[in-house]
């Protein structure tokens, strides 16, 4: 079977495809043959060997991944063979806030889904709502659980609230579908006419375009009658802002994908955390007990994830330059079909 | 200035309308010209002296009512003359949670809001929302703030999650409706088809007919897997059937009106609460904040309240007849125009 | 090796010692060599298959051990062969509220711990403190664990808080020291003039004899300005008089030990419910992350459990004989050396 | 009577005495005789007009004052003439979370307590503990308040945590008091060895000199073998270190004193904050419940306030200098006797 497998530091140039046996799985582990991958920026930064957890050189990349369970080990219960399932992000963070013991990332630490199989622990998946296909379900486990996280962390939004949340990214999309579901009144920035239709689409009731209206915490002040977002979930900075349009003692959820760099990165004015008289937050994925929370909410509510292009397999080079030019709209998806 | 005034334990022979001056308000004070109440069995309760808390001989009663401030006192800042608002029904329970020195309730206590003209504190109002009728806003001081609470209080419901409201008395009628604003799956309860019917047509994912099915907790289970409701608001009994529908470490909210007496009111056994593993909420109306918080959400979603029967002020004893006989599906409304 | 293995339902005629080979410790497992247990009221309810969980036939008592790791298995990294660690009573309860399929207990659905030689899970152990001997740490899994959670699950007291525990069982000695921990006044009910001496030496502030004064919860009005102790933990009832003693907007924490009967198993009238304005909390037992938490309080205080008597290994149903005699002041432990 | 007004932006310059008739109380209101005041860098800041609040000119400055009620208004239940209460800096926020229409401040918007009487609202006073003198009560308002929102807002500490407080401001002294009542281990910045005998007397488990060790985050690091402080309360800046110095999924809460300028105030890299792995919550004071509450809490465990130094009412001027100078340890109380 078939794995990329990673030298970190070198991009693309450090991935190469190795074949070895089939596993297979020890007691407690299943053997789950992967359907359908995604990416996106994470696995960029550690290509580059720029992402703030250490990555064990040869490990096979990737943290996002559903399948089929096709062999179980002694002792397996949560699972059984026929299983479709998805691989949670950190295997041993089961519930409860995130402890140093539970650190075990899949794709860094550990071996990761861009393979053919994967030994995976049986308390480290989670089964995939049915309405949705391999391609869909494979958008989940780091997009949707941080949104899910960075929304419900400091208690699920209420209906009547703002919650704004930046960009277009997979995670702002998430958070968008999830604030809507929850009764809250969903701003989103954009930089694109051609976005902000489909943002609406998705059911932002505000959309500001950040390129026309560069202090757009203003824009926020005025579709709030001056109260600002109870909500606030920033992938991408300016936090500066973030941080003015939060309502007093409501919430940022500061989500990772600004640490890549660019403007949201510029060093931040402690006189605005403290102007904000808010909490922020800083979010990281989040828990199996996140992942299996959302599957229910997006199995009640028909949801079904944006996808902007599927790769096949074979192409996963081809798909991470895909994302480093920028993307389009949606989750990159990789098909093993 | 006509108000009812009340002389309790004797039920309606204990009602009389009194003609005073028209008042005055003091620093702090508002006067609100009165433009609708409404009522239910908690005051039946009152005129009966069978109400938990003490109640001052020749109290005005009521404790639902809005209508237009006619009049403002020295220093008030919150609200101005023409404002259209509604009185909470605690006046000085402005936000966290219950305490003994915010205990003053109106039309018990202290004078409530069947009369003509009232003075309130300018802090016991809340502002309500532009799209309802004064006869629509008039439903929600205590049934609307009650459900609200008993929703909340434990955290706001979660997408996906399922939550039991039982009977579609009007704290019942509101649970379904915030619930489904949640994003909540909804089971309500009832025993008729006619109300099971206008109950689907408010949102109701499933409704349980315990006539036919006396121990509808196992209907719960098989709705939702044997998991249970995550969420059980129960404002009529049993509790025991309540305890075996809620999920483990779910959350029972116990709610008023079950105290009348009847089934609801049946010895518990422990090992019944022992078993639900869940946690159970006594909740009494809420605060102030609980009110304008679910007025920002009626207004974010255009929610309007259900009315059953309109009485004219002059009617009230006829209105508490109406009640007294079951009343019918909604709230039962006092108009002053 | 030897192990205690039962056959429920007949009290100690079920059970039994048998020997076996030692075992050997599967992938992600490790073999402690117990050196201490505890018993209680628990063990005696599952002897006579009186428990609210199913027993597996045949399976090894006991859910309260700690020993020393003498063997790991593959892909172990929380623990070491050395190490001194003690079970979690529910293995796989990690982190976060109690969810069923984490429902597994040592003792009854899984082989427990009243054994030489145990395999378990390596995320079914935590470390115990050093300056306990393996006796004192073999009193915590159930007794301390529960009376965390019961403290802990609806936010830690304050200091200043008034809290109340029922009797002097183990549950609720620890409920003492650890509300004593955090800078609450704790008041304690017992039965006898000597307890009452031992409580207070245990830093208690107040003892009411039950005896002396049977509507105890009127001492606590009394005790409190009559405004009740913010938190009750109920191990043995009668949860009405709790109930009567809690403060508005206060916690009452019901533990299992009144499940056994006598007047804690009394049916009880939902206006005390409702007439409380509390909650209600079923706890039972806690996580793994309970037992992490007190086990830092436990070391940073220097506290040390109280033992009633120590009995050898192979005296274990002498042990339970004095459990149910009603035993004396403290945790009955069984010794290994 | 005489009082302090004050005009923004000429520092001492701008603060006159006036002489007035005595007031009269309104409708909910009382009339507190002033027995002691106490002042701080908020003052100064006030003063200077930098400070993030607008400052009515000719307002009486000030926000910390207890005294005695000496006439109460019509409708006044809470308090009565003969009671020693102190003055709630936020008088409109009684309870829940701080919300804008709230935020009345005296001192700055409105009228504060450098006078001889201030006439107050009823609800914006809270009865002061009976084991301290009004010097040692007039330390609470600004201080302990903010010390114990600071440590509660986000759920008590718990027994065996670590908590970290930077420097030997009051707020940072209240803070290691309330932080030891609660059970935890308390770690103590500070820059002389006198004041870590200080800190030490007050129940500081660790003192760490800043000056002596920059990087002090390092050791707090290894004081807590790697994992941080569960609580950080950073008064002072600057936050970076603070952010590293708190453990995964705790937190650290901003207070205002760093406003004032000098390292606290340098801008700070989003990736530290991301790093954090904790919440970031902005504290400004608190409730008049907060207040409430750690009187009890200080009430019970007889703490008594540390008071730097004492200067008479008509001396205001000079406090201020030696307020300006950096004063000593402990508050800089003003007497009126």
């Amino acid at each position: 079977m078939k794995s990329y497998r990673l030298v970190p530091g070198h991009g693309l140039a450090g991935l190469t495809v190795q074949d070895r046996d089939e596993p297979e799985p020890g007691r407690g582990q299943i053997v789950v043959r992967m359907r359908a991958n995604s990416i996106g920026f994470r696995d960029l930064m550690v290509l580059a060997d720029n992402y703030p957890l250490p990555i064990t050189p040869g490990v096979v990349p990737g943290c996002e991944g559903v399948g089929e369970v096709v062999a179980v080990g002694e002792d397996v219960g949560r699972v059984k063979v026929g299983d479709r399932v998805a691989a949670a992000v950190f295997p041993r963070w089961h519930d409860g806030p995130f402890r140093r013991d539970n650190a075990a990332q899949l794709g860094t630490m550990i071996d990761g889904v861009l393979t053919e199989y994967a030994v995976l622990s049986e308390d480290g998946v989670v089964h995939i709502p049915e309405h949705l296909s391999y391609e869909e379900a494979a958008t989940l486990p780091l997009a949707a659980v941080t949104a899910w996280n960075a929304l419900t962390a400091g208690g699920a939004p209420r209906p009547g609230w703002t919650v704004l949340t930046l960009g277009s990214g997979a995670v702002s999309l998430f958070t968008l579908r999830f604030a809507k579901l929850a009764g809250a009144r969903v701003i989103v920035t954009t930089s694109s006419a051609a976005k902000a239709e489909r943002l609406r689409a998705l059911g932002a009731d505000e959309v500001i375009n950040y390129r026309e209206s560069p202090q757009w915490w203003q824009d926020v002040r005025t579709l709030t009658d001056d109260l600002g977002a109870e909500r606030v979930v920033d992938p991408s900075g300016p936090l500066e802002q973030s941080l003015k349009s939060v309502a007093v003692s409501g919430e940022v959820a500061l989500v990772g994908r600004w640490l890549s760099g660019a403007e949201g990165a510029k060093p931040l004015d402690p006189a605005v955390l403290f102007g904000a008289g808010a909490v922020l937050r800083r979010v990281a994925t989040g828990s199996r007990a996140h992942f299996t929370e959302l599957n229910r909410a997006i199995a009640a509510h028909r949801v079904r994830p944006v996808i902007d292009r599927v790769f096949p397999f074979d192409e996963v080079p081809d798909a991470f330059r895909y994302v480093q030019s920028g993307g389009g709209f949606g989750k990159v998806v990789i098909s093993h079909d």
